[in-house]
């Protein structure tokens, strides 16, 4: 049942949707002599349909992906229901600042199979991540009520890209598919967020999260009529891979959320055909300082950084029943074993302390060296 | 009267006490051919007294330090007293982790004067940064009861160098002054968390905190006796400047708190005699992005780095009656207006997520240029 569970929680539920065409990609990349950098605001307003000062130079067209995975046992670490709730936050909203695409939440020893009278640490974890993830008017069709959600309104909003402001016009949105028929025949009616519904050329079940490329709206281009002025027409849009806003347009479109069984099933149950090709362990012990003068990370298309729980990812391995490696061996499963944080001033940085730091010192390598051709 | 507890908890209450004979001062520095660092623990138990393998090349002197400023007012954002709580342990441990010196809560419009049920925000926050700083076996006696740390609890510890661990041998440590006469004529007695009072050689009033370098602990030198070990014997110390451990010993020594009643003050109040130095105002539109290839910081001996509130500094430069300046011109106070964190995936960055994510992208450069010869 935990298998289910585990199951369930592991991946956004998502329509098959059909890839961008390459026609519509606006192969738009940024001058490198433009040192002032938007805002990604900016440039989601800039991928609005029929906005028509779009600074189309802005968009960046990403493809290359980010993950992060954390040992789950780092909930167990906090001291009340409320501030297990708010650590998680933090660590999605750390991910939505440095456009993280997918988060792991691996079992680790301390969390795996114990039962604490709250539930399963991991669970706990990987729901409140995608409740975290979802836009607030698709939470309550796609959550059903749980008594892990209970401090749900502390957690502070992802102001992501994918949760627009109301009246905001974006090329996409996130919804989820009604039961409602539509009315143009065949196709179905998707609740993204705006008093109208959108019309899909293609009919899915009703409840399926699913990004959507608006189309009438982007056919009017050049009028500055809102989504919500005409509340009779039924608009338009086409299903889209929820990778398309970012090989596209370069915007960030939320992570997904995964859990696994070990730290082994991190690596072994990469969402991407080919695998992570860019893996990095964490450790104040690392053999490489990010401070060194000559770290660079490789070019790479799916870049993984691995976090530990709260002895350290020696510990994780150690514990690891799947793993025959001594904890002082930890380094041998990544190509970087990496000190984000020489010289700290505290003896221990926390999990949830430990990922916006090595994120934001990351940042310049993976934005240097993550592939942005196809 | 609500200015003379600002006054009370602006500074920590220490006594005048002689600066660290230059003699005793160990002039061993890094060689720049070592490039694995060791974690400032190891640097800790480097400076005990008698260790006879102490690494002392590890050791490097610091005479430059680095201010942080944050608008009172962010703890208004925070859900519930626990949450409140919980955000300044934040911007403790960022700062620990950091190594900031001092830490200025400066009150801003929306959190001046304004009265709240529970209290005056910034001295709630100043109050609570000062209880994280102490080390644990001093807050029963500095910190009488107050409801601002009702939920002190839920705090994470700092695990600075300064809040030794039980046992542990270190040149210098914090104390407080009791008022148990000493039984060597002249001189106090000082609690600095061992089972044994130390010895100082000057008299002064009890309950006052003082940092103390241990003597009759390195006159045994080479011997591996525990402080712990003859509960009969009175140990000798002398008061130095809390500036000592890291002037002599490039210890992190825990933060000093100010209240300022404006921003203005934040710079007019400085506690060092030439004022700071190099000033930094981070703002995601800072004209300056830390990714620019040419990004650096001039040399400098007192660094402050300041944070807005929830609306960002412009809007604290707009509410500011002594200030007659326009929000668009928020730059001219600073030397630098750095945009810390360029292509942000959420639209808003918490100024609880600024601290650690701006401290960890400058630290190579405060590294670089803080002035290390006195």
């Amino acid at each position: 049942m935990e298998g289910n569970a585990a199951n369930r929680c592991a991946h956004r539920p998502r329509a098959r949707r059909d890839k961008e065409p390459k026609q519509q990609e606006r192969k738009a990349r940024n001058t490198s002599t433009n040192k002032k950098r938007k805002h990604p605001d900016a440039a989601a307003a800039a991928a609005t349909a029929g906005a028509p000062s779009a600074p189309a130079a802005e968009l960046v067209p990403r493809h290359y992906t980010v993950s992060i995975a954390v040992a789950g046992s780092i909930v167990l670490n906090a001291q009340s229901p409320e501030l297990r709730t708010y650590l998680i936050g933090e660590i999605a909203r750390a991910a939505a600042i440095f456009q993280v695409d997918e988060i792991v939440v691996f079992a680790d020893a301390s969390g795996a199979g114990a039962s604490y009278n709250w539930g399963d640490p991991n669970l706990f974890f990987g729901r409140l991540l995608q409740y975290i993830e979802t836009p607030q008017y698709l939470r309550k069709a796609i959550f059903p009520h749980h008594s892990d959600l209970r401090f749900a309104g502390l957690l502070n909003p992802l102001d992501a890209p994918h949760h627009p402001r109301a009246h905001e016009q974006m090329v996409y949105r996130e919804g989820v598919t009604v039961d409602t028929p539509a009315s143009i025949s065949g196709g179905s009616l998707v609740n993204v967020g705006l008093r109208n519904y959108i019309h899909l050329d293609r009919r899915l079940k009703p409840g399926v999260r699913v990004t959507v490329k608006m189309t009438s709206a982007a056919s009017s281009s050049g009028s500055s009529r809102k989504y919500q002025a005409s509340p009779q027409q039924e608009m338009e849009g086409v299903a889209v891979s929820p990778e398309a806003p970012r090989e596209t347009h370069g915007l960030y479109w939320g992570y997904t959320t995964r859990l696994a069984k070990s730290l082994t099933e991190v690596f072994a149950g990469s969402p991407y055909k080919e695998g992570y090709d860019l893996t990095v362990g964490t450790s104040e012990r690392g053999h490489q300082s990010i401070d060194d003068e000559d770290f660079a990370l490789p070019a790479f298309r799916h870049l993984l950084v691995v976090f530990g729980g709260v002895a350290g990812l020696e510990a994780c391995v150690e514990a690891a029943e799947d793993l025959d490696l001594p904890a002082g061996k930890t380094h041998t499963l990544f190509d970087k074993w990496l000190n984000v944080c020489p010289d700290q001033g505290s003896r221990t940085i926390r999990t949830e302390e430990a990922v916006p730091i090595t994120m934001a010192r990351l940042r310049p390598f993976i934005v240097k060296s993550g592939r942005r051709e196809k």
